[in-house]
């Protein structure tokens, strides 16, 4: 990746009589973007962002609490600022799109304290055309080289009681389902907590807003390494919106080392829904890859023995037995539950299916010893990655995998102990590779080990990233469950395909399940940091089939053809078939979706979208004249019509159209569909009906 | 190990009728030692210890208070309890003698909450003739299975205001000198923190005590495993103390899985001090070696790349650069500053002195990278433990060393980055396997991470004992610096060495040094646990000529001689020969004794002890007809008279006395010594004139 940085590099302000002229505000922008700093009339350094004439930030405060004396709560003088544009085109490994365009201004301001020990700070803006991008830098210096950020104190204070779409900022979970609110209405009490209840009014990030004068504002961050996430305290009077870092199990935020900066504080604004989902401002903000041959990485589409886990037709764990200690229990000598769903002979048959229908991998849980007495006890040895159950022959999988072109992909639950895996990540790659496992699914579910350290804390994002850098080391892919929620990073390490970091598809099979509005907000909250392991593809909607007694009126909140768009809707290079082959093989018609469908891109469209409401995006296939379109909505019924002029002009096409049936909902009637295959081009509009929860899938491959 | 357990298993009481008897004590007893356990009129659990008639404990609370739900605060029932007795000998892999009988009388008692859920405690009482060690256990049952000992409620009601031997009990350092004071003397107030600030009356154990009519009683614990350590909280008024657990990150003590059980507490009692040195009940209750192979377990004398660190001649670092970053610094760059320490050529110097002195190991410490700001920032990337310094030459010191038939012993220091440490322990081992590395010294200066944890809390002693079975797998042994002082775990992983976990020679060199009697103190606390890694034998006492500038007025607080005494009176299979090359190389009369002293022994006899003054052992060399005698004196002069009818009867031997100089004194003329020979037979007398600070070392071997 090579920058070019062309032109203005303005030396505005320098030395000691750069204090005179603090009341000067500075501003950068590019296109209807403007971001002013300025040092408010305490000394307190502040920031604003406008988009056009609206006000997307009011002068909001800048700084930080340190825990060795004198942080940056200001007064702060300005000893100087720069100025510079970068416009560049780069490629990701895998993405939404071939190429990428990074236009940026960027301002610096260099900040010190007045009085002695004269500390530095600096505060480097970046302006895109979709918004803003900021951190704080602390340069090399005398007197500031080990030290620890009690608290950031960066606030985004917004102009009105925009409507929002948040979650509850549980340090451990992102697992919510959102509700939509004015910000005075925001109230985390009545929700129940995942793992660790919320102050009252704080929120998590990607934080998605609405103006009543119609802005699209979202704040999130970017490039999040060796520092907590931020979360949000929210000001239900004044809309202010406060940082609140995820403290470490000493209370404070992050032990840092100059130099050092912090992310990405992000800021993407429109005035239309689409551009927010199409923005790249975090990708932008992220490092190139540090992984130099990435011919290794690969998207992919996989199935596991996983959801019939869910769907209480078969077990993690082997026996069930209680109380199990890892060390010195004989495996062999448990009584076999006679349901344990990772064994020898039905993960053969996922390969199978794997093989006949061109998916790249079998996932399977539950195949290494431990699950008997797995989750919420807070103990360190649960797992130890390396053993598998007696009913699970290693060898002969990796043979039977390899003679049919399929691979294996490994799951590391690590029960959120994450010092017993960290102990043992070395030996479970070594395991790995000597059985041809390319790609590995890990969890975090529970209590973190270290004790008082959170799932969203600068401990665990190192370790997150550490797993990132030791997996690429390795070869191996890896798709984190129950880590942070990501910041763009998998630009910078493309072999992260993924994460979950949301309530995905899951639930449905466990609680009230995700409302038919989920995936419609799911865009511009979540996936706004990177790809998401949604597992979408259920077919068998009701579950009630596969365990009567245990799943009585249970059932995914959507149609069946809104699961199929989801491939669409929700990016990711990694995506599972998830449901089971017997409720594929029901299905082989509407499964072709899921054959056809890709998992990377030369191109994407975003064409309608209203967060909470509808979504409706076109992609084009990597390398081929192959477009591939998704539409979903809420519960509500929705016609949606899609202009096809990104098609080559010229070119014939045949569009096959997997859409709800006439009587579909999600609720009543959620596994009717149809499909329909009709000749277009890029004159032709294509009118999508979609059920209430419901969408529409469409593959348009050119004639030949 | 093969215990005959004989006779005697009484099934007392049984059942729910068991709780009529509540009021019935029960008595356990073994020559002059009796346990007696109670439930007090309360309903809580108690225990007493007479030795005789004079009472060693008074009737002192059991318990332990859980975070989940009411615990074992009492009241209490019983619901039975059986009594048993073993008496068995057995032989150590290493030791002070070379077998060790197990002779104890053992109470179980059921107890059980009254009331729902019906908690089940057993206490374990062990009546040995020189003491008892009692242990909670928590059996399998259904309403206790994952729980959180918040605290441990265990009292030491001592029956007057007895003299004790303490240090404060801070959570994370043991490097203190010893207050003797009267139990309501003690205050740690005025004592300035190594690392925590106790509470005033919190001290560590061992806690050697001494009552007026003449009992010496010591106070610790054994087999400290998945649990904190425990210290004792003074009442200065009544003279009872209450156990402390270390407290984890999160505030509360230790982390359970029934079934399981506490460490033993152990209360060690004697009319004479000698028999308290004297004592095996801690091994006793140890586990057997969980090592089969121990043939490459090998005590050992070894010289190090160390001293001449401490004396300000050389430095750990390899630059004088400061705010280093393990990653991305390119250590060949940086600018050497002439005086580091571990270099090739002055590795080989050392090397070339062991060989000549058949001494079997070289340490080196400062050899990997990261010393040039590692210490006291709490930072997590410190070292990695496999890459040198530019100017240490792996390869050619292994293979000059192996040339010469001498090892290299590896050095780990960690920072007390911990977590860094465990992810690299695997890579680390490795390394020093393919480098011919037998043995490594690590260390644990600073502040632990995880963040929040303590040196002595139970993640940190399952962190020791993690290391002293992965070293074991990989046939390494091991010498812990800075870890939780000892419980006699040496015995179950003899590759457990020895640790410092105490005030060492080395604070001679750095502070106002320790004070003379502190050797005299040492065995009967610290070393009560397992032996201490105090690097004895320095020769020059006086440290000026090392660096004149730095080191003005720096002395060690001892004579010459003594500093030989010590290579008896402080028993470890594993001894430094502390001092420089060029030192010793000024007193080959005196090193002989380092030469000839063995580090693994048949028979050890306690002489002479009265903690704070004097400590007088002989000791019998492994397998040969050989004994050595050290005797070692506060800062006051004593004439010691040891008789020498430990030798065989009829058999002439010659003994070599290595003795203060006439004038010596450890503060004006600690340097001189004189050696004498002399002739001596089982009916001989040696009259050792000490010093003020000083000591004698006794060689005696038979004269063919």
């Amino acid at each position: 990746m090579k920058y070019s940085v062309f032109a203005v590099v303005l030396l505005l302000l320098s030395g000691r009589e750069a204090a005179a002229q603090n009341a000067a505000p500075l501003t950068a922008r590019l296109d209807k973007v403007s971001l002013t700093f300025a040092l408010a009339p305490n000394g307190q350094p502040t920031y604003a962002v406008q988009y056009g004439s609206k006000i997307v930030v009011k002068p909001s405060r800048l700084g930080l609490a340190l825990a060795e004396g004198p942080g940056f709560e200001g007064p702060l003088e300005l000893t100087g600022s720069e100025m510079s544009n970068v416009d560049d085109t780069w490629q990701p490994v895998w993405g939404e799109v071939k190429n990428i365009r990074n236009h940026y201004q960027q301002l610096t301001v260099h900040l010190r304290q007045p009085q002695a020990p004269n500390r530095r700070l600096d505060v480097v803006f970046r302006v895109f055309a979709d918004g803003v991008g900021f951190r704080y830098e602390f340069p090399r210096q005398p007197n500031l080289t080990y030290f620890t950020v009690q608290q950031e104190l960066t606030e985004f204070n917004l102009p009105a009681n925009h409507k929002a779409f948040w979650i509850p900022g549980d340090y451990d979970s992102n697992e919510y389902t959102y509700t939509t609110s004015r910000l005075s209405a925001v109230d985390t009490t009545p929700i129940e907590a995942i793992q660790e209840k919320a102050a009252p009014t704080r929120v998590q990030t990607p934080l998605m807003l609405k103006s009543d004068d119609g802005l699209y504002v979202n704040i999130h961050e970017a490039a999040l390494v060796n520092y907590p996430a931020m979360m949000l305290n929210v000001d239900t009077r004044t809309f202010g919106l406060t940082s609140q870092l995820v403290p470490a199990a000493t209370g404070t935020a992050a032990y840092l080392q100059a130099p050092e900066h912090t992310p990405w504080r992000t800021i993407v604004v429109s005035d239309n829904a689409p551009a927010v989902l199409a923005s790249k401002l975090i990708l932008n903000l992220n490092e190139p890859s540090k992984i130099d041959d990435t011919s290794w990485i690969k998207p992919q589409k996989f199935v596991g023995v996983w959801w019939e886990m869910h769907v209480n037709k078969a077990s993690w764990n082997y026996a069930d037995t209680s109380n199990i200690k890892l060390a010195g229990t004989d495996w062999t000598k448990l009584q076999p539950n006679g349901h344990h769903g990772a064994n020898t002979a039905n993960v053969k048959r996922y390969i199978d299916f794997a093989a006949k229908h061109g998916l790249a991998s079998v996932l399977v849980e539950g195949w290494n010893v431990g699950w008997e007495d797995w989750a919420n006890n807070w103990k360190e040895e649960v797992f130890d990655f390396v053993t598998p159950y007696p009913d699970f022959d290693v060898t002969e999988l990796q043979q039977y995998a390899a003679a049919k072109g399929v691979q294996l992909m490994m799951h590391h639950e690590t029960s959120a102990s994450v010092t017993n895996y960290e102990r043992r990540q070395d030996a479970a790659y070594r395991f790995m590779q000597a059985h041809d496992y390319a790609a590995v699914k890990t969890g975090y579910v529970g209590r973190i080990i270290p004790r008082g350290e959170h799932h969203d804390g600068q401990w665990m994002v190192n370790h997150y990233v550490r797993t990132a850098q030791q997996t690429a080391a390795n070869h191996i892919m890896v798709d984190m469950h129950e880590a942070v929620r990501p910041t763009g990073l998998h630009r910078t390490y493309p072999n992260w395909l993924a994460n979950e970091a949301a309530r995905g598809n899951e639930f449905n099979a466990w609680s009230a399940g995700n409302p038919p509005e989920h995936e419609t907000i799911l865009p511009f909250t979540r996936l706004m940091g990177g790809p998401m392991d949604y597992t979408p593809g259920i077919f068998q909607i009701n579950l009630e089939p596969w365990n009567p007694a245990r799943n009585q009126g249970k059932q995914v909140h959507t149609t069946l053809a809104k699961q199929l768009a989801l491939y669409v809707t929700m990016y990711s290079p990694l995506q599972m078939a998830a449901d089971l082959p017997e409720a594929y093989e029901q299905h082989p018609d509407a499964f072709r979706f899921i054959e056809d469908v890709p998992v990377d891109w030369d191109d994407t469209r975003i064409l309608l979208a209203e967060p909470g409401d509808y979504v409706t995006i076109a992609r084009q296939a990597k390398g081929r004249d192959e477009w591939y379109v998704g539409s979903i909505t809420d519960e509500n019924a929705r016609r949606q019509e899609v202009k096809l002029d990104f098609l080559t002009p010229g070119q014939r096409y045949e569009a096959t159209i997997y859409a709800d049936g006439k009587a579909a909902s999600w609720n009543k009637n959620p596994m009717a569909y149809q499909i329909q295959k009709l000749k277009v081009t890029s004159k032709s509009t294509l009118k999508l009906q979609l059920a209430p929860g419901g969408g529409a899938a469409v593959s348009i491959k050119p004639i030949k």
